[in-house]
């Protein structure tokens, strides 16, 4: 509450519990105050079926959500001998002490079941809150840890399968996200509602989200015929817009690029300047990646693009580093020292400082080279440096993309 | 509400709040249905002197927040004619045709203030709801487009200067973390809790956040004497575990490197396999960075290695591309290829294939390269592809951060 840090559980549980086919209807994050994590507690059980929390079942002083839910209940904190013992072993195999206050995590409800803890100490919890304590229907609370590493895998092991026998769920779902580049949120929506309405009149849900030069397109549907409204929904927007979508889902532009890659047997080559790594990063962060990218050069000093790329110094000096044809070079050499079909290159102005009248922070060219020679594109793209590199990131690779699908 | 979207509204406002002062209690999220929508208002409106609610003022059918409030607080929609002029302008600057439905974004509720975006069509709100239509005291109600270009500085230049006249906040409030690695959650609480016993009971609020490889202590105090007791207990817990303290607040490595290689005038170069261009990109996200890093080689393929770097090939058919002799070699490598004072290498096995008997799954080595020579570090790391990633570029950069600081 102090925004210190970024909440990732939120997104991650409703995406499991999106796919399992349960409506998620409210998140809450609270302070780690007695007061506050009571009436949130009360008014989830006031409202709904299923409650998960996450967090508070630590070791240390501001882990309370144990202790409350208890008392709010009215139920014992009673020990767990195996939970006791797997913190012993925890610790022993680590051969570190085991603090004191560590044990109080082997305290659970009386009645409680409790989920082991493969990856930490703190076990979880599941309470079947009864019918007419706090609503007529009864609540089931799930309790989790909170380090993602402890959470995720206990979730996914552990509570995932409980839910699909304790708390069916029916209803078949399907989500769909589009991810369309090229046209603003309004346009597109412009030309895509009124070819979508009977589907939207009949039930499935349309979504749009704008991003940084991007605009994603969302259908969900549930029921039957949930699958074919959304494909024939998918079919109708690609008819309609289809050359500017460029991925699907959580698809990223490195996946498609590593795919389209991987296909065609072809290999990629970098020489990053401004974006420092990060299309490379990018890249490397699809399993699979090594039998497409043979490497990259972060040409950051002038030096290095002499000395790696073979840049010209007298293009060096006569054009700036920020140039078509440093930019072009910076390809071209990419393309002939790796053993590679393409060679991508950057040059640019992230900023804060360093933009110049011709040039101005944002600033930056991007060069394509393969075996038929190389072009090069310019862009202007002012944000502030994180979003700078991903800008760019993203026009590299659609460049690429675009160019693997000519081929 | 489907996990689709990462929120980074809450983290940001409430960071932006907490720092002038206000205390958050509570943070909610809705799908974009009218009842929940409805419900989450007036919930709110009966619990908080402020609420700001962020997306829904957009242009599409899914945009329901404003339509939604008038209703509820029985007010009538009027059509701004400054905003309309900005929103024909946005669509006339930028070439494109204006859709019909964006004019919706120019209806607001009468007698609001409306706040102009610089940044996109959708204007903010701020309503008074007076005392008595939903709690005694009324509540300031901001009402903030979703895309966070337009959303952060609308925030900045114009709600914060309305609260600090509105709604004062006289408390002092302070907020330090301290960065660790090396010791448990548990155990750092059992050195440094008994130590700051006498100022937790007196009001400083101590919080534990455990990571990977990485634990968080954090102070916060408000008052009168605030920034003094937080610095006491900061002097305190680095007397104790100063060792283990690499950082304050949103400190990552990367600024401490930039800033450590800049006092000393020092240049960095890079060899990297297995993270592909992260530890570049961590690096030159931090402005001021080319001032340091001369630049880097990822080289994913062996013939980057030896084509790039000068690995020997007999090194890599003996040793392998995993290994302390190739990591030795690359980092050798690059501080001889580049005018650089430290070159930092790192091969390993990021899964989820390529792993042996021998080298599994997160084996990692990284090579510290100076004048004086080269050690090499071997790790295990085993997580998902990307976790790896980040733990290997923290080892990395913390190997680097000491070697810099017994200089």
């Amino acid at each position: 509450m102090l925004g210190r840090l970024l909440n990732t559980h939120q997104q991650w549980l409703c995406r499991q519990l999106a796919d399992l086919g349960y409506v998620v209807s409210r998140q809450t994050a609270i302070p780690d105050e007695g007061p506050e994590i009571e009436a949130a507690l009360q008014e989830s059980l006031a409202r709904a079926d299923l409650i998960i929390t996450t967090g508070g079942l630590g070791p240390t002083s501001d882990d309370r959500t144990r202790d409350l839910l208890a008392g709010l209940l009215g139920v014992e904190l009673v020990e767990n001998a195996e939970v006791l013992r797997r913190i012993t072993e925890f610790f022993a195999s680590r051969k570190r002490p085991m603090p004191e206050s560590t044990k109080v995590q082997a305290l659970v409800p009386r009645d409680a079941l409790v989920l082991m803890n493969a990856h930490g100490t703190a076990p979880g919890l599941v309470i079947e809150v009864s019918a007419a304590t706090f609503r007529d229907a009864g609540t089931l609370l799930v309790m989790l840890p909170g380090p993602p590493r402890e959470l995720r895998p206990m979730f996914t092991e552990q509570v995932v399968p409980f839910l699909k026998q304790r708390l069916p769920c029916a209803s078949e779902f399907v989500c769909r996200t589009l991810k369309t580049t090229g046209l603003g949120e309004s346009r597109v929506e412009e030309i895509i509602g009124p070819k979508l309405k009977h589907l939207s009149d009949s039930g499935l849900e349309l979504g749009y989200c704008a991003r940084v030069g991007e605009v994603d397109v969302r259908f969900v549907a549930r029921g039957c015929g949930a699958a074919q409204n959304v494909a024939e929904a998918e079919a109708i927007v690609r008819d309609a817009i289809g050359e500017h979508v460029f991925g699907v889902d959580e698809e990223q532009l490195e996946s498609a690029i590593v795919h389209l890659l991987t296909e065609r047997k072809q290999m990629l080559a970098l020489a990053e300047s401004c974006t420092g790594g990060y299309i490379a990063n990018r890249i490397t962060n699809v399993p699979g990646a090594s039998a497409v990218l043979w490497g990259g050069v972060v040409s950051y000093a002038n030096e290095a693009k002499t000395g790696l790329l073979g840049v010209k110094p007298a293009t060096l000096a006569e054009h700036g580093a920020v140039s078509e044809e440093t930019a072009r070079e910076m390809a071209e050499g990419a393309l002939r020292i790796a053993a590679a079909d393409y060679a991508i290159s950057v040059t640019g102005v992230a900023g804060p400082d360093g933009g110049t009248q011709d040039k101005p922070v944002g600033t930056v060219f991007i060069g394509l080279a393969d075996a038929s020679g190389a072009r090069v594109y310019k862009f202007l793209n002012r944000f502030d440096r994180e979003t700078f590199k991903y800008v760019t990131s993203q026009q590299a690779l659609e460049i690429l993309r675009r160019a693997l699908l000519r081929k």
